[in-house]
Order: structure tokens, then sequence, then C-alpha cells
């Protein structure tokens, strides 16, 4: 199967540059009767949507999503869900003047080894505006995994370049453009956003999701365990370099003792796990953390080729996101969505309603 | 497709349990022609086995390969190449004991949650034992990619617990027991597990593997990139919590001037990004790093329950690994090969002899 | 991966229903640079259009098809291709009529059985609508096989109900709207089926799609040979109820020196095979045969039952082709040139630039 | 994914040549639970046996199976079953003559066109030796089938050469070597066989294949219908020319009033459909009918040419069968069965259980 299709049952197919017409996506295997609607969906792309903030690009997008089958009577009918959100800001003539640059820690070199030729404008496929087609289809996944098991998939900033957030307050994630759940760093990224824009550079960040209510049992070893399509899952985002699960990287100083999660019949004692044993979700949250590099389009000079393979200065003009990272919660929390409810039918497909051979700890 | 198969075009679907009576693997895909022979698969296979130093788990397998089919007259013929591996030294009577317990940190858990029953015998298929199967197929992997672009895929240990090595020199890495580049700290390593192994603990540990002459263009965006597949490879192998390319989680505090690797007529000048952009590889090295969790069977008492709900107190009496980092090493080589190959395969199917539209900078 | 997707490297993926606002496909794993418009793919979709001879439905559809992305300056770039038709007559007033009935022979049954509910204007998904997308892919795949291998998939009628064609002249099948090969039996058709359409009954029909200048080496053993992956794609078309490949079914009374297909060092001296051997092309005319039922929307009423049990009597009064095999024969052609496409791929993926082992026969 | 897997669910990837050491298969996906043992895939191997009767090769294989992996204390795990099948009577210097032969309506030719080698020894990876690990896996399918929804699959000879059955007594079939179920017939069809053998020619033969007890909603439109996979998987046989479902290419002459199975409050009143309504299972038995060509191994000379593209003689000596379609029942048996099993998961993944919206009629 090609590159553009992302699940085993529950599959989502994407198409669309930054410049073209339209951008879509096609969801098929939804289980049937769910109540969707173009506003369920609208809801999702509007905590990604470009433009909602000064921290975030200028290009102004209504991403305005239209269902165009797969829903009958306000309820999927288990065949594929057409959805289409059509481009309104392209100005694509801002992009004319990278026709034949070659910018740095861009897809356009490697786009361009690949296929021998590229749609420059505006990154092609390569832009981050195809991320606007996962959380379409990621917010049909969401209410699914809400409808049919409880499931709450959340995310968070849990760090802007050197700013560590000190406190999960889920409240305050909606209440801030960060995506920040410590009301505490909020005006410390302002402050350091603003003089980020000024410099005319970027910064990374990091992003963390959990997700409750995850039954027990999902993953299936020994490849397409549940960490493991997960990590497939989010490092696919654009600028994402690195995929935690539960203690992630701190497991390689922790001893035995310290990172086992401890087991009574009142439940886990603690989560190093992040929810998934032996690849599979244990009941307990599920919890990953990814870190996104710093944008590369930059105010800043930076040296490269052209496609000639002269030297050249690049310098960025466009209007782009400083920090992809404070738009990138929304698409995490349709990624992990997609991955449970691909392994949710995956379980039921293998297991059916298996009665567990163990008393169920709480998670 | 199953949980069992990984890759899309050279695909290795592998079987077998801890303490059954074989493991075995079948690799569909391999491009006719290759050499390959029992002994070149060996070769690999006897980098895992366990047994070979006393800081590594005590069970005795020869972890002897046999071919079955797919090769003729010395080379591969094109048809599905069937590996096998008989179990030798199973000793299951040592396992009669934890029947019925949850063993915290282990797949116990899961396994019987998943599928209502589960295999007890040394973990059955949840055993770090399959990933035998996985270097064994990765051998044919790295011997395509040798011979048909001189792709060379190696790894080291960057990490044990609280040491890290300070040097790479490849040379070193095949002359002490823990795949470490830094002979300087090898007997810091020897004291750190003799401590450990009396203690009665267990260590989380790091890998770093490295991939040189790949060309550039293999990934497929946007789901199925490079490095989202390299992710998905990494960490589905047992104990993996985290995957790093390039600069991985360094990026979440570098700003874009500093991350953004700049390029010259005579090649890019850093390589933060670890040789892919855009999900596709640049002609770089690949770069990746796992963080593997410290091994959860301990001789020093963890509380858990039985499989009636009971609290139990869990002390492990078995043959087992004190660092699974230790013996990692050629299983992460393995995975990244598999989906180097996988990828090579893809790119040539869709893309063939593409000439490339701009000049080839040096890796 | 969910039943809407046809193909592993060149996929197709679909969506739309009779009476939804459109429909529309997903290609994705086009190669790069194939020269192809929105002008070359409705040349197609015209041929398959209704209403353009009154053997066929007279709902008006112009079938107009909109290129949404993966295509720049008139070329692919490699990216997938969305490609949408906006339904235009859908009148679903028409249908309000049998939401509550069971139409015999339809797939009313068997969707709200599978389905729980049914979107039931016109047949929703199981309208013969949703191949005008097969057809438009199929046009690109066309273009690909003609330009890089000069393949050319022809289809033709073979027999109308109890009417055989006995001559095939290429240049007739676009001369008469029947895709009939053979001018003589035009007459005869058109006095068949006007009686036909009197009586208020429906026919059966039989096509035949060859496609010449095909490779040797297409088709992957054991499972998706050539012709397997035939008989899925030609029995996924709607209403088809039989595949043969070559000799088909006449092979049964076949004896061994009758059906060989003797070599000599000019070719092969007979095509009892159709092209296909060992499931792998063998350079050959691929030949392949399909029988189509009779349409089950009738005027003529027959018994059934309703949503509640209840016996009723089912007369269709919509717009519907007493012939369901007249329109079929660019649905066929597209289906082919989808699976030849696909294992052109696959096989360069594997196989490369392999050297035959062997001289090459005539096909 | 490569060609040796059949499943998307339910997925078997099987091994081995002709003349290897031994033929193996992965049955992956395969539910929890499930009694199964050697013994039970052992009944089902030995219908398919060589050397039974007169009528068949006269090679001794055992055919004797190992379960390795995946099975545990009488039951499967939900982890991936590994089957084993040593081969015994090889002597593969029979073959010697024949590796520089292209022998006609043989894979030979194909199998080096595509791969540019092969391996010779009694045709290697294409000889219908690679069906006993068909029918081993389908022993667990219809295992599956039987325990979860009382579903049986039962096939019979319908047609040897001319000689048409024409009772239909499943109690007859496994009283003879033809699996003919009318006994009337079986003189005749020795008869036809001792003077076929005699005079070193081969034929064809239809057979026939019932699955009752299938539950309605089975089967994935519009690409995966359950028709279009049960084409695939039967033509994915040797030798299979044509498959038809229900009425097949009768079809083609009928008219609709006939065609239409009419419903009634107790059931459907014909079954042309062969149990397929819109490619989803409608509750009737489902009914495939497959055709073989005659064997092309025959005593009697043909034209071909040798590796080096001279003109030769061909004439086989070695042992085989002189109507394939003989031992092809158990084989045509064991596809419906893994398609249906596939099918059933997939339907239990996105569907559940689904509440049906209208009244169940009697199959």
């Amino acid at each position: 199967m090609s590159g553009n299709t992302f699940g085993k049952l529950f599959c989502v197919t994407t198409f669309g540059e930054s410049h073209g017409p339209a951008l879509g996506c096609i969801v098929d295997g939804c289980p049937p009767g769910l109540e969707i609607s173009e506003a369920d969906i609208q809801l999702e792309l509007d905590r990604r949507k470009p433009g909602t903030s000064r921290y975030t690009t200028q290009r102004r997008e209504a991403d305005q999503v239209k269902i165009l089958s797969g829903v009958f009577e306000g309820k999927t009918t288990g065949t594929p869900i057409g959805l289409l959100i059509e481009n309104t800001d392209q100005r694509s003539k801002d992009y004319a003047n990278i026709a034949e640059q070659v910018r740095p820690a861009h897809a356009d070199y490697t786009y361009w080894q690949k296929y021998g030729l590229r749609d420059y404008r505006g990154g092609g496929r390569s832009s981050a505006r195809e991320t606007a087609m996962r959380v379409a289809a990621g917010a049909i996944a969401k209410q699914w995994l809400r409808q049919q098991y409880g499931i709450e998939v959340r995310g968070y900033l849990s760090q802007l370049g050197p700013i560590r957030v000190e406190k999960l307050d889920w409240d305050q994630v909606g209440q801030n453009p960060f995506f920040c759940p410590d009301a505490d760093k909020v005006p410390e990224m302002e402050d350091y956003m603003q003089a980020l824009i000024k410099e005319g550079n970027s910064i990374g960040a990091r992003i963390s999701v959990h997700a409750s209510g995850v039954p027990a049992g999902l993953g299936e070893p020994i490849f397409d365990r549940l960490d493991a399509d997960l990590a497939h899952a989010l490092m696919s985002i654009n600028a994402v370099k690195g995929v935690e699960i539960g203690a992630g990287f701190a497991s390689v100083e922790q001893k035995g003792t310290e990172h086992r999660d401890e087991i009574t019949p009142e439940g886990f004692l603690s989560n190093n796990a992040g929810g998934v044993l032996g690849g599979i979700s244990s009941g307990q949250d599920i919890i990953a953390h990814i870190a996104l590099k710093p944008t590369s389009s930059l105010r800043i000079p930076g040296r490269s080729i052209d496609v000639h393979g002269n030297p050249i200065e690049v310098v960025t003009k466009g209007r782009h996101d400083p920090c992809v990272g404070i738009r990138a919660t929304p698409i995490a929390e349709a990624m992990m969505a997609l991955v449970l409810v691909d392994h949710a039918l995956r379980q039921r497909a293998q297991n059916g309603d298996v009665q567990p051979g163990v008393v169920t700890v709480k998670g």
C-alpha cells in the first residue's frame, strides 16, 4: 500500500497540496451508526486552524470541511467517508521566488531527489497544511472512541524551547494559544515568542498526549505493538524528531526496581510504562511525548544551493509559524486517536468478546 | 494484515515462543540473485546470541539457523525464504512456578487480558527470544543493501545506565561484550554490571544506529515516511521506550538557525536531521537512537497479583539479562536494515530510475 | 486495509454514493512525470457515461471530473491524485418509495444485514454509479501503461443474452452503443434490446478484455498471481458472476495436448493460457472474459419483503439499464489496467531490471 | 505486501519448493482459544495427499504436519501458528534432465523471465506441492468456522473432462478417489482415467464448493466483496482458469425475471446469486465453481524451446497427475474457508454485534 494511507482497518487516505485547489481524505472502515456532523469535525479543525493568534502563521484559511459521503441521516453508514476542505488563501505568487531554491531543512531537496520534480508552491505536499486532514479524520476517531469506550485523548504543550511546564491542569489547555496546561508559564511563553518573532528565528517544542479510559488488550505483537504504531503515527507528523512512551528516554538511567510498575489488587502503583506492556495496552493511561524541531523557514539568511547546484542565500519572507509545536497538539491527539480506533477494531476482530483470564486491576 | 509481519514489499513474518520447539520466519519479496548462505546469517545471529558473556542471560542456545526454501545454488530465487531455529535449552520446568503469577512490568497481564489465556513458559511469545528471527531476516537485508548500494548499517551502545560513551570508534564496537565504541568506558561498564548483578537489579540503556551510503529518495510521505517507519521498527523491539531521529529531543531547545542543516555545493554542513528531510532520505547518514528500559525480571522482590487477583510477591530466579540493552545492538541494526531495504524496493517501484531534478550534494 | 482500496502499490481508494453530493477517489503511488489532464480522464468517463443511447439508463450525469491534487504543470508529481465528480441529476425523490423495500437481487438486504442501516437512495454505495471512479482511475493507469510499455487494454461485448459475436474487429467497437466488435450483430442486438425494454425485463452479457504489449514477468506467485488479481478485480465489478482467463471453462473438456500452448523459437503457437503461466505474464496477450447478470430492477413485479418482514410486490419505476453489460466494457478495461500497472510496479520493485535467463519468445 | 500471504486479518504466509527440504506456513491472526491438534490438520492433508489412488501422482509423501508455535495446551493462543511439513520423497535426480528445458504450459518460462533464474527441480515453487500448506491452514480455518458459526465448507468434482455429475449426494464424495458425489458416474470416470493414462494424456475438471451456515453480512464492498475475494482465492490455485459464483456464466443468457432470487418471509426462492448480493453474504449457501486445466506434463511429446532458444521436444517421464482436478477439491475448500474466516473477522471488526435493521430471512 502506498504511503498516504494510515491504519489497517480504520483507514485514512489523504490528498492535497498547500497551494492546490483542495485538501481531502477518505476514512474507510468506520463502524456504522456513529453520530457525526460537519460541525463535530469543524470543532477540531478550528483548534488547529492557522491565524488564530499572533504566534502562528498569518495565512487565513477557514478550513471549512464538507462531508461528501458515508454519512446518511446524521449517522455513519459503514461506507467510506469523503471529506473535503477547499483552499482559499493560497497566494501562490508569494512562492514564485523559491521555485529554483532548495531551502535548507525543508523537504525541497529530498522531494526533488525522490520524484525528479516537485510542486514548489508552499512546500506542495510536504507542507504541514496536510495535517488538517489528519485532524478531520481524527475527529471521527475521537467521537467513536468516546461513544464506544469513553476514551478521551487529550494533549498539551509540555515544553516550548527552554520553558518547561510544571503543572498539568487540563482546564488551562484551551485557555491560551499555546495549549499550555500551566497558567503560570503562559506570560513567559508570550514574551519568548515575541522576542523570537522579532529575531526572525524559530524554536522547537515538546508535546504530550494522554488517552484515558483505554481498555486493556489493544496492540498486536510483535511488530504492530500499540507503542510501535503510536511511534509510527506520531513520527509521521511534520517536524517530529522523537517519540517517547511513558518514561521514554528517562528509562535509560532507571533501575529495574524504579521502572517496574508494581501491581496491587487496587491497581498499578506507577506508570513508567505509559500504559503499554509487551506492546499491549494495560488499562492505564496511554502516555506519549514528542519532540518537534524548530521551523526551518526563517527571516535570518541561511546557506543553501539552487536547483543548478549554485550556492545561494535563503531568506524566507512568506507567512510561517515560528514554532510549529504550537499548533501540533490537535494533530498529535488526532494521530493517537487514529491508532487507538484502529487497534480497537483489530482487537475486536481477533478476540471478540474475550473473557480475560485474570481479574482486571484498576488502570 | 496481522501483527507478525513487518514490511510492505520486503516482508518478514515470524513465529515462535521462548519455550516452544522452534522459532522461524518467512522473508518474502527478497530480490532474486542475492548470494546468501546459512553462514552469512549465522554471523549476525552469533552477535545476538545469549550466554556469550557473564553480563547476559546464561541460557545456552546455539541459535543454529537453517534455510528451508527460497535459496537455490547459493542464490535467492525471489520466492519466499523460510528460516528455522530449533530451541534446545528450554528448561520449561524453571517457569512452572510463574504459571499463576502476573509479573510486574512484563507482558503477563496484558497478554492475558488480550487473548484470555497465555503461554506462561518464559514469557511465551512476548519473550525477547523472538528477536533472533529479526536478526536472521535482517542479515539478508544487510547483505542486499551492501551488495546493491554499498549501504552499511552499524550500531553501538551509547549509554549504559548513567555511563555515557564519549568517543565513537567503530573498531572498538566488536571488541567488548557491550558493543561499546569507547574503549575507555569498558572497565567502568564492567564494574557497573558486576555490582548490578550482585544487587539483583537491572538497568536501562541507549543504543544508536547509523546507516551510511543510503541514497537520497527513500521514504514515502506522508504516513510512511522513512523516519516514521524507523520509529515503528525500533519501537517494536522489546523494552524500547523511546526513539529519536538525528537531534531527537534535543531539537526541543534548538533554534531554527542551530537546527537547520545548511547546504553547500560540497554537501550538508551538519546532520541534525539524522539523514531524513520531509520523511525522505537526504543522502546523509541515517541516525537513530533508542531507549531501552531495565529488565523487569529481578531477584529483588516486587509487589504484584496472581491470576486470581490476590496480592503476591514476585521474585525471579530464572536466567535473565540484567541489561537487555547489551544484546540489543544487532537487533536495532536488523530493524533499520529491514526498513531500508523495504523502502529501497518501494522507491524502485514508484520512481524507477528517476533522473533527479537537482544536482546531488555530498551526504 | 478496508475494502474500498484497490492495489498494493498503485492504490485507488474511492468514495461516494449514487445520490450523495459527489463521487471521488484518491490514486496513490502513481509514478511521477506522467503527462495527464482532466481531458484525458474525461475521454474514458464519457465512454461509460449513462444516457448516451436509448439502451442505457436515462439518468443525465455530465460526469465531469476535476483533478484536485497530485498533478503540477501537467505532470503527475508522485503524490496522491485526488479526483472528484459532482452528482448533478440525483432526483432522490424517485427513491423515497423504496426506503422500506428490500428489492430482490439487489444489495438492499445484505447492506442492511451487514451495517444495521443503509442509504436507500438509488442503492447508495452499492449502485453501479461508483464504477465511474474506477474508470477515472483506470484512465491514469492506461496512460501510464501506454507511455511506459506500449500496453493497450481493450474490451468488447462478446455476448448479449443469446447473441454471440462471431467476428472481432476492434475498429467496430467504438461504432455502436454496445461495444460490439461484429457489425453484423448490431441490428440483431438493437432489435433484442427494443423488445426487452418493451417487455420491462433485463438480460445478462459477456465482456471480453485483452491487453497487448504486456511484458513477461508480471504477477506475484503464489497468492497474488496475475490471474488471481485479475479475477479479484473483475469479480469486484457490480453484477459480475464469473471470470475466465484464456480458455476458461472450456479447459474442463480439453485434453493436455490440446490445451498446452506449444512454444517455438518464433513464439507461442496458441493462447489457451490467456497470457498467464504459473500466475505470471508470458508476453502473450492477456485475455479475460466476464459474465454479467441481468439487472435486477425490472418493471415486471417480483416477490420480496419489506423491512418489517412483510411480503410485498416490488416494481421498479426509476431509470435503469436493461443490460448492465452494455456499459461495462470501459469498467472492465479499467480494472484490468489497474491490475497491470500495480503488477508492473511490483515487478520493478522486486526484480528491477532483471536480465531474463532465457531468450524471449515472441508473444 | 508480497505475494505469498493470503488474507487481511487471518493471514496465511507460505514457503517451500517441491524439492526443497520442507514446506511451511505461518497462520497469523487466528482467534485464541480454538481447540486444534496436529491430528485435526492431518485429516485434511490426507485428503489431498498424493499417491492415494492409481489416478494421481505416485510420489509418496507422508505430508506429516508439525505445529511449531501458537498452540499451547491444545488451544490456539492468538499468536502466530507455525506449521511444517518435511519433504521426504524428493528424487530430484528425476528432474536433472529438465534443467535446460522450458516445458510448455508450465511456469518454467515465466519464472525465468520474472526472476532471471529458477529452481528447476520439480517446478520449484510453482509446483502444486505448495497447496499442501493451503490445506493445512485451511484446516484451522474450517475448525474455527465450524465451532464459531456452524459453517461447513464442502466441495466435490462436478465434471471430469466430458463427464458431468448429475446427482449431488454429499455422502458419496468421500467414497471414491474422485470426490465425485454421483456414484453412478464413478465407473465411467474410472474407465476414462484408465484410457487417459494409457494414452499418456491429461484432462481438465470442474470443482464446486459450497459453504452452508454462513451468516449474512460477510464481504467488504466495493473492492473486497466476498465474491471478489473468493475469485482471488480460487483463481490462485494452480491450474485454475475460471471461477463462477452461483449461476456464473449461465447468467449471460438469463433474463432478470429468471435470475433474480425472489424473497418471501420464509426465505429466498432460488439461489442464482450463489449466496452473495452486492458483494455481501445473504445467508444462503455460498456456491462457487472452478475450471481446472489439464496437467501440462505429458508422455506425449510437445514442441518447445530450451534455455538457449533452440527448438526441442519435451516428453515428461516423472510422476504426475493425469488430472490435477482430482486432488483439487480439498484445496478449493481450504481457500473458501480462508476467505470466510478472514471476512468473518473483518465483519466483527467493523460491525461488532450489529443489530440488523431488517428481519432475517431463512437462507
